[in-house]
This record gives C-alpha cells, sequence and structure tokens, in this order.
C-alpha cells in the first residue's frame, strides 16, 4: 500500500518511522511518502492561507498550493482504475472514522492524505478531486484538533494493523474492540498477567481455574460490564438476539431489560430504584 | 499544566515538540516529560509484557514496571490537593473522548498518560492508583489502534490548544465544531477563500454579498446540511426548540420533521419516497 501526506508539519508525521508503522515501511509493506506542502509556495513567505469570504475569525487554506501539491503527487504514479488513489482529508465536519471504514481503507492501494490547519482547506479543492478519485472525508471523534495530522496518524496505524503480514504474535485482531464476531459491540474487560499478588492486589479465581467455559463466560461477562458502564450506546444499538440466555441474566443485574421491539434499553431509573 | 508521558516508544511522542503543543511548551504554558516505560525494567530484556492470565492470544503489561515507574513520576512533584495528577489511561475499553472532557482535563493542573501496547496494562495498575488520585479511561474513537501513543497525540493536542494563550490569531474557539453556543451539534460548513475563481470553480455569491445576516444564514443551512449527511445522529440529539423557523425550514427541505416527543428524527424513507 502507498501512502502520500501532504502537511505544513512534515515533522510531525515522524511517527511514521516507529514502531508497526515503521516495521512495515522497512519491510516494504507501506511505501510512505511526506510531503511539505510549502514546497508548493512561491512567493517569499511561503502562503498557505489567507482571510475566508464572508468575513469571520480564523485563516482558510488556500487552492493554489494545495492544487499543485496534489497534482504532482498523484502524476507519479496516478491510474484511474483499480490501483487508482483514493483522497483522505481528515475534518471534524466528516463522516465518523470507525473499524469498519479502517477495513475499506485497509482495502485500497494508495491513499493521499491532505491534513489541514486553521479553519480548513478551502473547499473546491476537495470538489476538485472528487471528480477524479473517491473521496472520504473523516472525522476521527468529537474533539477539536489543532490540525489533521494527529488524524493521519491515527488512521494510518488503524489501517496498516489490518494489512497482511503487519501485525507480530504478540497482537491479535480476534478479540479486539470492534471486531466483527461474538464480541462484536462489546468492550474487552480487564486483563492479568503474572505476578497472582502485587501490592495486595490478586486476580480473579477463575482465571487460574483452567475450565475454558467459565473463562470465557467470565469475560463476556466483563465485557458487558464495561460496555454497559462506558458506553451504553453500543448495547442500545444491538439486536436482543444477540445476546443469549446468561447475557440476558447478566444485563438484567446491571439494569437492563429487553423491551418489546427486539432491543435492549437502559432500565428506567424510576423503576429501578 | 504539566503533562507526563509513560511508553515503551518516547520517540512516538516526537510531535509534542511541533506546531502549537511545541510552542506552548517553548512558552513554558505545558511542561511535557516523556519517560521510557523500560527504564523500570530490571532484567536483560526489559521485559514489560506476560502471557495472560486464564489463556488467549496476545501479551499483556505487567504490573512491575508500570508501578515503579508510575511511583517514579508521581513522587517528583506529588499532591493530593488542587494540584495533584490525574491518570488519563488511553484505551478503546474507556469512556468517549469528547470536547467536554478536553475541557474538564484542561482544567487540571497535572496529567499522567500512560499508553499500552498490546492487549493492555494489567487491570492491578488502575486499581491501585485509582485509590489515590481520578482515572481518566477515554476511548478516542471506535476504532482499533496498534497501542495508546497517537491517542496520547490526540488527547494533548485537544487539551493543549484550550489551554489561555496558546491558540494565536490565526486559530479561534468560537466557530469550531462542538463547540458550545449556536453551532452546537453542527458540523462547520464549507470555507473559501481567494482567488473568487478557480479551475473553473466559483464561490457561493452570498459570501461576496457583503450581507452580514444572509451569510450567517448561508452558513448555518450548510451547517445543517452537512450534519444531516454526515451526522445524522447529532441533529437526532437536538431539541426540536434549538432550531428556529429558518433551520426548522432547511431540515425540512432535507428531509427531516419534527416529531410529537420535540425532537427531530429523519423523516422515513417510506414517507419521503
Amino acid at each position: 500500500m502507498r501512502l502520500d501526506v501532504v502537511t505544513i508539519f512534515p515533522e510531525y508525521l515522524e511517527p511514521l518511522n516507529v514502531s508497526l508503522v515503521g516495521k512495515a515501511r522497512a519491510r516494504g509493506s507501506l511505501d510512505v511518502r511526506v510531503h511539505d506542502l510549502r514546497q508548493w509556495t512561491y512567493d517569499r513567505h511561503n502562503t498557505v492561507d489567507d482571510t475566508p469570504y464572508g468575513g469571520g475569525p480564523g485563516m482558510v487554506m488556500k487552492t493554489e498550493p494545495w492544487g499543485d501539491a496534489l497534482d504532482d503527487v498523484l502524476a507519479d504514479g496516478y491510474d484511474s482504475g483499480a490501483h487508482g488513489p483514493a483522497l483522505v482529508v481528515p475534518t471534524p465536519s466528516g463522516r465518523p472514522f470507525t473499524q469498519e471504514l479502517a477495513v475499506e481503507l485497509s482495502a485500497r492501494p494508495w491513499l493521499v492524505f491532505t491534513p489541514a490547519r486553521y479553519e480548513g482547506i478551502d473547499r473546491r479543492v476537495t470538489d476538485e478531486y472528487a471528480t477524479r478519485m473517491p473521496v472520504y472525508e473523516v472525522s476521527i471523534g468529537d474533539y477539536v484538533l489543532a490540525g489533521g495530522e494527529a488524524a493521519v496518524l491515527v488512521v494510518t496505524e488503524a489501517v496498516a494493523r489490518l494489512l497482511p503480514g503487519v501485525l507480530g504474535n504478540a497482537e491479535s485482531h480476534r478479540d479486539d474492540s470492534f471486531a466483527p464476531g461474538p464480541m462484536a459491540n462489546l468492550l474487552e474487560g480487564p486483563v492479568y498477567t503474572k505476578p497472582p499478588t502485587w501490592r495486595g492486589h490478586g486476580i480473579p479465581d477463575v482465571l487460574l481455574s483452567g475450565h475454558h467455559g467459565r473463562i470465557a463466560r467470565w469475560r463476556r461477562d466483563e465485557a458487558l460490564r464495561r460496555t454497559a458502564a462506558n458506553r451504553p450506546d453500543l448495547l442500545e444499538r444491538c439486536e436482543a438476539s444477540a445476546y443469549d440466555k446468561k447475557d440476558r441474566e447478566t444485563l438484567s443485574i446491571l439494569g437492563w431489560s429487553p423491551e418489546p421491539g427486539g432491543r435492549f434499553w437502559r432500565r428506567p431509573k424510576a423503576v429501578e430504584e
């Protein structure tokens, strides 16, 4: 997979040399190229921004440097077919970046990232390239960053770890939070390793029982518990039929009950107390 | 504000020297200290992980290096009162990191980040420190990363830009997506700057009208449009009373209508077509 990043802070992308992404580059699974947007400015101040039309605070990134930069980056290897590029535009106004979208992006051969600063990039840049390639405007979460570079690191890492051969033995997809399968929509519960006692804290007995069924059940109950506490929205999203009898008992103890429509809802406080 | 980060990839935190966070450090608004967890290992392989109790794939980060590292980091300046530290644990099992939580964290004097790798840190570490200080287990979004370091960059940047005096003139909080106020729960619409025509793309006439009221209305309609397209969940979260008459007209054109309960819901497809 090829990744290009155009940015006014190339040094922010240093983590792409480290750890999993760095190793994938060293092995040749990833071809990462970071470009300084200011290479495509021609005035003495290397201007990339100007005041917004219509007034208001903040600055807007100009069309010309972005257009010239993207033309040059895309010209080197451009293919309008199956090997063609897709643009990934990090913006708080985008669609949410999810594990599902990470899987979709990991199947593409070439991603070009355009992390912006200030109030964002002049809209005409995405309008222009959207006529030639898929454009993914993505938001990594409901918070405001100083620029899109941190989002590029997040998306790159989430995508890179899904590429064949990138994850080592010490890591695994199977039990990931948000992975498809039996743990879909459930957060992972607590994990423990040696020693059995540390500063007076033991570990749950069941984990030493050697009984696989009981361990699996305990893990699932812990996952249900943590999801109910931190992400009730995920439980509400599930059909009741996704839960087995023991799941329902655990959820019921946590104050959740099925409703006639076939979904779970948190039991109203008034009924509970 | 003081920030400590304990990690096995200190070089991943290089972006904390760049841009907004880098400048805030240079000015003294932020005191950032990055620590290598392996300093607190005492075997020849600098082991930080071991197999999980109860079996299963992946490795779990051990209690001892984390406990020893946190003890040393916290001992230097520890205060159990108003100047005391809080632990920020990035994990996909945490509560969602939001702009509201960024504001909460920005009011704290000292944050200690514990980005993990592999399947996460032995649960007893957070159990232990939770007896002494607030612990924030946060998830920056519904995707899986290779480790918590990218999340530390995200949280740090979202928090740092809220500190007094950190944002320059070129940037502004007022119209941020997710900021409280009239644009709360709406995504920002498109922005434009000079030139008025670029590669055949013009800009919306209203932005050249000089009519502040019409420009504000256009921006709000664009924000409603983008929010309906990319984040219907945000519109559904709003009370109908949050929208004025013109908002409701725009939403109605987009296929949204108020329901008796006082909230907006997307109009069902069957009714629409």
